[in-house]
């Protein structure tokens, strides 16, 4: 039996469980999974919840939409694999953890191609029979490169796009493009050292423990909404390349995990945070 | 407008939800929150919610029995500080950790009495005006210290019994007498390091990270229910007692967490384990 | 046997170890403990070693001077409990913490006194029986409330001065007074949300991780060499006052755990970063 | 020019760091990083230190052994990549990391060969162009199954054999055979969970923390020296398949950490434990 995940996101009302509840009962469907949050400051409510059964999309989500207040937004999607495209520069960690957890069938994804600004993990990729797109950034204005990078992508299939240590600043177009698509890792611990060479940065200020950020893309550049966050422990002997080398650990599981709730249709986002359910 | 917590065990059944959300809406109460959770492997399902309004609660007790399966179970319970009586033996930190936050106005509970088995916590215990009982094992049997212990805890008001590091083996007549009410924490990183002297043991093991583990006392020593759990990172340069140090940071921000879950009534049991929501 | 501890830092140079090692030799010292580092960036040494026997301390410092390069620094100081004092505001809990620590004699130092610029920690402090010194800053400038401060905390002995969550900004004249005797807690994960109200920006910005910081105090705000950090994690059903509220347990660990490094003087200060050996 | 690695073990005795630094500086030897422990319980003396200049093996190690204690061990390597062969049974992802690992230049090792008593991992490890030796088991005691693994790795290079969750019981030969050299990751924060089925173990005592284990391997299960451990949060809404997958990003950081504490020569085993300097 099919499994389809409903997310709404509404204004807040009396009576909004027991009115989703009783469509859902009159639709006959088994509730596998519910979930909800209400911010009590904005007033907003949001549910996911997991339904088996014969589900009739179209009437359950006119339905549904007949009893929420005006603006609310309501998805319905069919658990399956969702088509990914990634985008990579140089570094291979984040990239190989993806590759491995693909073929290992541990993600809920079909990784459709790999493109980078650079050629040298075209080996890696290939290896793993995945298209690879290089677009070098050589002697082109930024625009121009990204203008390129936009094709390729969208020579293939993609819900989502990943940036697995994509070390180009992206401009407004590429956001607009793939609006709310686009997931990052940040190698800090966002919001401290934003901008370039977070661990040079963090090398410099002395701290004793350094993070990874995963967070959707918006314009503001490091500022998205954040979805996964996670640390790790250093000391006065990492030299900054040391703490390069033992964040990537964690770079590479925060942005999996990540990867992981956006697949299952757990994360939210509202103004510039995530509700993940 | 006073808050309740309402809290239902049930096996799962379609329209459970609905049929719960439509007795809080006639009701007309408002729901603040509202988690829950269905267990596939057993079909178990759990919820705790949150409302607020004018609660007639025998009615709407009544009201939601009639649509729940039997067996099921329901508590209702006006948002409140709890009365609690702390055990202890010499150990000041998890002790001292409630004593402050009880000051503080950061605990959810009034402390009603310390009761010990030694007398070097009275100071301590006095200097907030807290009653100290001081009950002595010295020359008695298990049992029948253990009787004098349950005499004192009588004298006080209890909804719950919080032992913070009290350091006896409890007898099952204990634990039938306060059914479901006593709360440990033990100072391992539980199923590791059961029994006496965890420290020791770690320290005897070379483990590089001890822990702390706050659980419910049943009649299987270290084995209840575990509620919360927490780590710190040790090396091979901690003598035991640097780890029990290192491990009393650990055990009194357990204790404090799982006390704060038990005193929001968020903590369900069933079989060994817990379900919090 | 009296226990010292020798700290040394040079300019790194062939056969430090080697020098000072004959130097302890000769003066047929033992050593307990001993660690050394070098920056290999700045080519800055560090050592500390943990010295027994009969230190004849002049003659010791001379002899180790002599090999060492200009401009080193060396520090030998006898195993013994410090004096602080406590600068606090109004929040209880690590106050608190230090209060239960050092009655349970888990603190390597004596309060000698508890200064605030409120009243209401009075009670607390003086369940302890120590000195509470209340500064008000009403109808004061800044400057003239620091004087009394300063006063106030000159009529104690001090070799360290803890602020304890004391909400104030300090002026170059009081980091000056008290040149690196400072130890602060900042409860954020610095370098993120610097300044005032972090918990607040830490829920705006929607993070999953809040943390504490505990630095000695320069005359940049929030700027000062870090010692210790720490973190925990959240979500989005957290208001900032629940970020508040997990955090204290975070900045009273870290602050306890600072403090102790410092008072087994662990903590090398070069630049605006720390050595901990 | 070159770099190496002195280890060191031996009873404690005054003089012992000036007696080795002496011989370092009167070889002429840069001391690029130093670090000593000393067991005060067992009185045992730990240093590792590294450094550079002309190295004259033989006589630098003659000369040490000179002034140490009998019974002292003393070891002496020059920084360069170790060979490995990785045992693996079917599971891809601590086999995945450190492929990927290797392929990047992350990882201070060759990977010379991965050996499986099972072949679906084949596929993987040729496309990193490194040979894979099938070994069944079936219809074979445990004893001739190992034999035949015994002789598939040494066709090849090793100095350390990586049990990349291999999921075969080893017997006394092998451990023998291969003595000080065999690198386990065990599913469990042990001593939680030896044996089979550790997630199993987990997710039924209901525990709100999972870990995972690096150990050398010796003859009593699950009980080696622990090198690295590192642990991951769960709730009761993990079914021990979740617990697993969540397990994997344990496995696979905190095997591939202690690999790399390996590599670099920064483990003493000493009795049951490790100590890292």
């Amino acid at each position: 039996m099919d499994e389809y995940r409903l997310l709404i996101e509404a204004d807040d009302t009396k009576g909004l469980v027991y009115n989703i509840s009783k469509i859902l009962y009159e639709h006959n469907l088994n509730i596998e999974n519910n979930s909800e949050y209400v911010d009590n400051e904005t007033n907003n409510f949001f549910m996911r919840t997991v339904i088996s059964g014969e589900v009739n999309c179209e009437k359950l989500i006119d339905d549904i939409k007949s009893i929420l207040p005006l603006n609310s937004e309501i998805k319905l999607t069919k658990k399956a694999k969702k088509d990914i495209v990634i985008l990579a520069t140089k570094e291979m960690h984040c990239l190989g953890d993806l590759l491995i957890k693909h073929t290992a069938g541990d993600l809920d994804a079909n990784i459709t191609a790999v493109v980078s600004n650079h050629n040298s993990l075209r080996d890696l990729v290939e290896k793993f029979d995945i298209p690879f797109e290089y677009v070098s950034h050589e002697n082109l204005t930024r625009e121009d490169h990204e203008d390129l990078i936009i094709e390729a992508i969208k020579k293939y299939d993609y819900e989502l796009i990943v940036l697995a240590k994509y070390m180009r600043i992206l401009t407004p177009k590429f956001v607009k493009t793939f609006n709310n698509q686009v997931l990052n890792i940040h190698h800090s611990f966002l919001p401290a050292f934003i901008g370039a060479n977070p661990y040079k940065q963090a090398h410099k200020r002395g701290v004793k423990i350094i993070g990874a950020t995963s967070h959707w893309v918006t314009d503001d550049l490091d500022e998205g909404p954040i979805i996964a966050q996670d640390i790790t422990r250093v000391d006065h002997s990492y030299s900054w390349e040391d703490m390069r080398d033992a964040g990537r650990n964690v770079e590479k599981v925060v942005l999996s995990n990540a990867l992981d709730l956006v697949l299952k249709d757990k994360v939210f986002v509202y103004g510039n945070k995530t509700v993940i359910l």
